[in-house]
């Protein structure tokens, strides 16, 4: 039985398996070794995610069946709109963010012991690309989410997964590291570009192998044609 | 819980989540509303299929749990290499192409009743761009899959469909309705390009929709943001 990884996140969860999204790149890289269940949930915080998270949960792993190998926890940037701007109904508290945080942790912990949990913080903000976003109804003329308020909140899930002991991927200052962050890898100051989509690809792809959960690792689903011997490939499946 | 829809098929779906891939933008379509599950074997063809069938299934639908919304079975272009050229070795005769195609319904019918199955033909083939695909080790000058061969398979495909009245695609026929289907499907005369893809997923979507699968007719998973009251959100959880 092919091990599970399960996403679990807001919109860039969401749509991560829209082109270049690094969802379907981690559904491609384990094609033949792990099924990638998509969890996420446009707009949600924190706080609307801990209510949500048994219900969202059901199905993936049904009782009697193998808990997921990994879960990536990915919220924050919801929680990090600032209060008194338009999104400001998405906003939580930042004790409430590293609350709710524990909290569903706490439950993926109870529901699948065995599960590799992996906290991914909110991503940097682009305030320009904020602004120039014709999505949204934004006509105040103020961004609803700022960097610095969002490396609060990275900061914060940082701390929170140090305190559980559970492997955290800190792509806010991951991206910082990079020149021209704000346009290479973000499209809308928020949401990742193809660029964007790809490191955090690769961060959860060396995460997942920190884990024991690398390709060369896990068990190929069925005889690789590769290995079959051209002259008898049935051989490859009498067992 | 979301209905899932399982991809059972040879390499065509097995990268069917690489860049612009018709799984990945499945998977993006119904982001919110199913569980695409990818069982792609690179290489297998129907005889192969029949073999694993059970296993490739395992832990898609355990016991106890609703059966998936729909399956789509895609096999048929290793079937139809030629005996005679490299590549042989993957070769099934077209009578037990039919054969194995009914048994693999029947094993899905008998495991899953109300699940349903679409067939899919093989695609077209583009003997020149099998010549140069330089990935293989075909030095005889020969290409190892025709076009018209491909055909008969595709027809072959159709009618096993017909027989037991099943939703068919018939990718072979579709694609060879374009110009330069040959250059701009298939990246090397045999997997698609992004346009090959688009094609494919547009008329699985439209097959799903006929079956009552489609976008509008799924509910969603969770509260969608936009039915939420900006000023009471938490109402949409109360349930």
């Amino acid at each position: 039985m092919r091990p599970k990884l399960v996403l679990f996140g807001d919109s860039i969860t969401e749509e991560s398996f829209g082109e270049g999204g690094w969802g379907a790149a981690l559904a491609h890289r384990f094609s033949r070794k792990a099924d990638v269940v998509l969890r996420g949930y446009s707009g949600y915080n924190t706080r609307w995610a801990l209510k949500v998270v048994g219900r969202a949960m059901e199905g993936v792993c049904p009782d009697g069946v193998a808990p997921p190998a990994a879960a990536t926890v990915f919220f924050g940037a919801n929680d990090a709109t600032l209060p008194d701007r338009c999104s400001g109904f998405q906003h939580v508290p930042l004790p409430e963010y590293q609350t709710n945080l524990r909290a569903i942790c706490a439950y993926l912990r109870e529901r699948w012991s065995s599960t590799v949990i992996i906290l991914i913080t909110p991503p940097p903000i682009d305030e320009d690309g904020r602004l120039r976003d014709t999505s949204g109804d934004n006509s105040s003329g103020l961004p609803e989410r700022t960097n610095e308020y969002a490396g609060a909140y990275a900061k914060a899930c940082v701390a929170v997964a140090n305190e559980l002991g559970l492997p955290v991927i800190d792509i806010w200052s991951k991206m910082l590291q990079f020149p021209d962050w704000e346009k290479s890898f973000l499209r809308d100051g928020l949401h990742f570009t193809a660029s964007g989509n790809s490191v955090l690809f690769e961060e959860v792809v060396k995460k997942l192998g920190d884990e024991g959960l690398s390709l060369e690792a896990l068990p190929v689903d069925l005889p690789d044609l590769l290995d079959m011997d051209p002259n008898d490939p049935l051989k490859s499946f009498c067992d």
